[in-house]
């Protein structure tokens, strides 16, 4: 299967906005071993839209496009592809049912325009749109009036927000993807993913070790971002699943204390998991991370149920007051140290009676530096029914990626001292 | 002029990373008043690249390419385009020693594929980059062999990596596209960024008037993300400048009460910005955005003039303790309820002696809804020096796009209180 991608809308051509489908999608598809061969962007113009589908169509036997699907003016994808292929539009009265209730649960009125979202062109299916207002769009194009012979092609309009196109393309467009065009190869996947050791020095460790199973058909990618690193193994030819395999297993045996989760895992839920499992609960409190910490913790579903809460301590005052931290510590330390850093994490976890309590004191920039602490510095301790730890790494880096790195190493202290703590 | 860009590499394709040269090459061009007609991303694949460069040139006149002219083995731009144009590459002496120098200057030896880079087509003018190793390459194509009649057109081969194109697209491009093809008409733009109304009410209210102003050139575009909707005029012809402004006046005269900043102005920067002028200092509670809305502040640089400190109270017992929130409250409404959203508010002030305090409860979901309080209920109380409001939106989201949107509506709360507490 060819498969090519067409994002549209004039914010990306005018540079308003990242194209963060084109990543997504192709991701999704990528680690199921399909590749997509081409992305084309054209802005909301009925004719760019129609040309830039048609000539993919030429091509391709797959072809998916985001966004133009909403009520407004510019939305315009839909009246050019049924233009397009010929095709004319009639009003649906189920979607229409759907649109009027959409609104009416909200206690809003709705504006006429709305409307123009339950038209359908003729001879497609309606994909189904739970978390937004407008449907989705499937031609199921036998033969492809673009290619001759004309053979079979599926073309998909897709919504522009991300939360209405994600569950589309994976509950609609993958599950069919899978059923007419299955992987030809066999392939396997997996990505590690590390926190705590840098890009150079971890392949450094693991390539040489991997290189016998490159000739097995064994692919390695890096991707460094701030605060992680992926490692990504694929596989083909004849043995995917063992070649796959034996990678893991090399890598996890040289740096598995750095490898957090694999695949879609993400730090906090890990974290959270963890929490969980061993049946022990946590709070924060926060100086130079204001409240990055505790919102990444409450971002995972069920934190409730081992997350009590966290006390963002911006001033000295509320250091003092919400938690405890003494005066003479602060005026003979300072409130960047490791002094404060454990009466925090001390006061957290008294005061909310919880059994681990992280406390983090910094400088995040770009204001506040000095020769003794300059921007970057962090004090990071955590109080555990034993003890308090502090760690002390330095991140000179702008004021919102030292908020995330830093948020990364405390999340990995608590992680390793869980696993560590646990049986 | 038509412009088009080509981002090539299989990272992209593999959706391993997100493509900031999209962004970053429109944005750059928009605010000169270019508009990109197409962007294209292939993988780095010779035939790939040499197709796409192809068809660009028979639509455009102006194509720019991104990657590949790297030294290792998937860097094949080079070689592609110089196939295609049927050119021969010959080793430029200069280059040769620029690379050679480049790495004495580090006492590294040079490793022998370094020296591709110093291969040029026929032809082709070289582009200096003193950020890297790989130098750019501009082909004055007079005529363009892939149009007929061939006009004269301009193909540049930039590098991947940002730091290296940035400055080449800024320093070689730019001026000679504003000196080949300077802006034919003069141009004007604004985005009016809006919280509190929706796509569809707010054009069902600002199209009609704006109306009489597109027959003088005034364009009119909508971006909606959760908790906003961006509006952009921008405007061609004879009097660019007094239709924008004619537009920009309607709209302000119209929902001027929902825009709350232009162009790159972001909700949180504008509230600390309001809170420094106004001399005002802020706290907050938090219990369903869970430190989101202290993580919005403090991303702000000089949040700290202003902020005081955040509750995140998740639990009964923390909001209690924490905020003085009373037993009798929390068992006769429920922690999700008007009176301890006000509990919250005030407690947050009082503690924390702020001039205002936010104070917000609700139901994130997946989990915890109820016929009575369904997923997506939330109260949102802000404590002034004069009273506590509380404003009750619902909002049936995932859990992730509900705390950005109450995020955005107490932020908006505190905005609209601020201007109207003030002088």
């Amino acid at each position: 299967v060819t498969i090519e991608l067409i994002t549209t809308g004039s914010e990306l051509m005018l540079g308003r906005i990242l194209n963060s489908h084109q990543q997504w999608i192709c991701r999704q598809l990528a680690d199921l071993g399909y590749t997509v061969k081409r992305h084309v962007s054209v802005s909301d113009t009925a004719s760019d839209i129609g040309q830039a589908v048609k000539e993919a169509l030429a091509r391709a036997n797959w072809v998916i496009t985001t966004g133009g699907l909403g009520p407004t003016s510019d939305d315009l994808t839909r009246d050019a592809i049924a233009s397009l292929l010929g095709r004319s539009l009639r009003q649906d009265p189920v979607i229409l049912e759907q649109l009027k209730s959409f609104f009416s649960r909200r206690n809003r009125p709705m504006p006429p325009n709305v409307a123009l979202q339950a038209l359908v062109p003729e001879g497609a299916t309606i994909l189904d749109n739970p978390f937004g207002t407008a449907p989705g769009v499937h031609f199921d194009l036998n033969p492809n009036p673009f290619q001759s012979p004309g053979q079979p092609a599926s073309l998909f309009l897709l919504p522009g927000p991300p939360r209405e196109l994600r569950p589309m393309f994976t509950n609609c467009v993958l599950p069919l993807l899978l059923a007419k065009h299955p992987p030809r190869q066999s392939y396997a996947a997996c990505t590690l993913r590390t926190v705590g050791i840098g890009e150079s020095h971890l392949e450094h460790l693991i390539a040489p070790p991997l290189q016998p199973l490159i000739n097995a058909g064994l692919e390695i990618g890096y991707c460094s971002r701030p605060g992680e690193v992926d490692v990504r193994l694929s596989a083909r030819g004849r043995h995917p699943d063992s070649v796959l395999e034996s990678a893991r297993t090399i890598v996890r045996n040289l740096v598995g204390h750095h490898v957090y989760g694999e695949n879609e895992d993400e730090l906090d839920a890990v974290v959270v998991n963890l929490l969980r499992k061993y049946r022990r609960t946590l709070a924060t409190a926060e100086s130079c991370t204001g409240g990055l910490i505790a919102n990444r913790i409450t971002n995972i579903p069920g934190a409730s149920t081992v997350f009590t809460g966290s006390f963002v301590t911006y001033s000295d005052h509320a250091k003092q007051s919400c938690l405890g931290v003494r005066l003479a510590t602060l005026e003979s330390h300072g409130a960047v140290s490791e002094a404060t850093a454990r009466e925090m994490a001390s006061g957290a976890r008294d005061r909310l009676q919880v059994d681990y309590a992280l406390g983090v004191t910094g400088i995040a920039g770009p204001e506040g530096g000095s020769p003794d602490k300059p921007v970057g510095t962090v004090f990071i301790a955590l109080a555990t029914p034993h003890h308090v730890f502090v760690i002390h790494p330095l991140n000179p880096l702008d004021r919102l990626t030292f908020k995330y790195v830093v948020s990364q190493q405390a999340l990995d202290l608590l992680r390793r001292t869980l696993l560590a703590d646990s049986p």
